[in-house]
């Protein structure tokens, strides 16, 4: 079966619609070129019920990983480690590794000024009982280290919800094991801008195109409602070799910008990725 | 058991992080403040079994709303209806109401000038094949019609996938019945910034905050790394009296701004909303 990852998003800020889910994007994006394909995204409260059964759910897709962001922190609505804990039915404890990594950061932090004590207060100490039997990851950028915990050939990855630190925990420990699992495929797509074909008489080439590509998928993506006809058409494929993917998105996209120019199109090309 | 929604959003441009899921945050801020609380934001893609196993999972949650966005186009990757149909076990069938709506709009894109004829091919017949027993919505601003189906209590509305068309829909026929499940509640919040406190620093003096103003949540949002220590503060509440939640997220926010002083922080205020 193929591999995939699942992408699980911690923290009320998301269900109040205090902010736009930039992370889960950042996320799926770098999975999606590492090779990987991502099935679902599931953004849950700061809850511990929720977050474990959120876990316990991805679990059962059987996913090869499964990448949780938000809810490391010191603070008590800070209960992604509770919560994953709960969902694999372990316990938490204080992990040595993590508590070093944890101090460090503060020594660092007074000796520049920051903090009056580099105590490891209960608050401190919180972001190093991790669940039992998983390890922590360091922390490039901030204080709470990422975690890995691995049930049963899943491999739960928990970041921090700070984008920068997301960020450089993922690019340093999480995309190697990523690219393993990948292996070599690539993700390869280009998107063309169509103006002047209504998406509902676009459709029947779209099924031709897909038909005589059957290794490319086409979307069309409307920019406007349909009585301002501007749709993007986005194609796709993925492969171990990287020119064959390109010949075989050039070819559709030749074939459906024909169609769309003998329909009165008007084509712009909006870029061609990796 | 206290009313929510759930949020499903179909679409695999989601899933390879090509967009970020701003149908997501604009539901969610609406839902929000409309009384209702949101419990869980999910992302498949355009697959039918995918689109399937999300409704039928959200329908174990109970949720007194299940709104769903995107795929209701007229093009093949389009396939919302057939995969809510399925998660409800029931079949697809052509709705004549969503077709004289469907039929009606090409006949004014034709009157328009925007397309050639309003002859109602199987691609735009797609769009008025509804899930057995459910109904089409008035979409103001498109032309896949809204859908809504119930099932046992809970209603499913799907949505379509371009933000002005959902929008429109939303606020003419999806906020209503919304604000009537919510009653009177109103969601209340306000915002500050703090620089110079450390987050692990102010972590117990928000627990003494929370603990002394049971009705507000209260959350932090680190902007940066915690050596950069330059926090939100999110003071939060949901009651049936305005004056009492402004009162009661005023006197939460005064207590911790005092403490975070004491500290030596520095406080800006962000907003009050609602």
């Amino acid at each position: 079966m193929e591999s995939f990852a699942d992408i699980l998003c911690i923290g009320n800020e998301l269900l109040i619609g205090k902010i736009t889910n930039t992370n889960a994007q950042w996320l799926a994006r770098r999975i999606t070129t590492l090779g990987l394909k991502v099935k679902h995204i599931i953004s849950v409260g700061d809850d511990v019920e929720e977050i474990s059964t959120a876990v316990k759910n991805a679990l059962k897709h059987k996913p090869a990983f499964i990448i949780v962001t938000g809810g490391l922190g010191p603070t008590f609505d800070d209960k992604t480690l509770e919560g994953v804990a709960k969902g694999l039915s372990c316990e938490l404890e204080k992990n040595d590794e993590a508590l070093k990594m944890v101090e460090e950061k503060y020594r660092q932090y007074m000796k520049d000024g920051t903090i009056e004590s580099y105590e490891l207060t209960p608050h401190r100490v919180k972001m190093a009982m991790l669940p039992k039997d998983s390890k922590p990851i360091h922390n490039p950028e901030g204080t709470a280290p990422g975690v890995l915990a691995e049930h049963e050939g899943i491999k739960l990855i928990m970041l921090p919800g700070v984008p920068s630190e997301m960020k450089a925990i993922f690019d340093e420990s999480v995309a190697p094991p990523i690219r393993q699992v990948a292996g070599n495929l690539i993700f390869y797509e280009a998107s063309i801008g169509l103006w002047g074909v209504p998406e509902s008489e676009l459709a029947p080439f779209i099924d031709q195109v897909m038909h005589d590509n059957p290794y490319v998928y086409v979307k069309s993506h409307p920019k406007a409602a349909e009585k301002i006809p501007h749709l993007e058409l986005h194609l796709s494929t993925t492969s171990e070799d990287a020119q064959l993917a390109r010949q075989r998105v050039s070819k559709a996209l030749i074939q459906i910008s024909d169609m769309a120019q003998k329909k009165g199109g008007k084509i712009r090309p909006i870029k061609a990725l990796s």
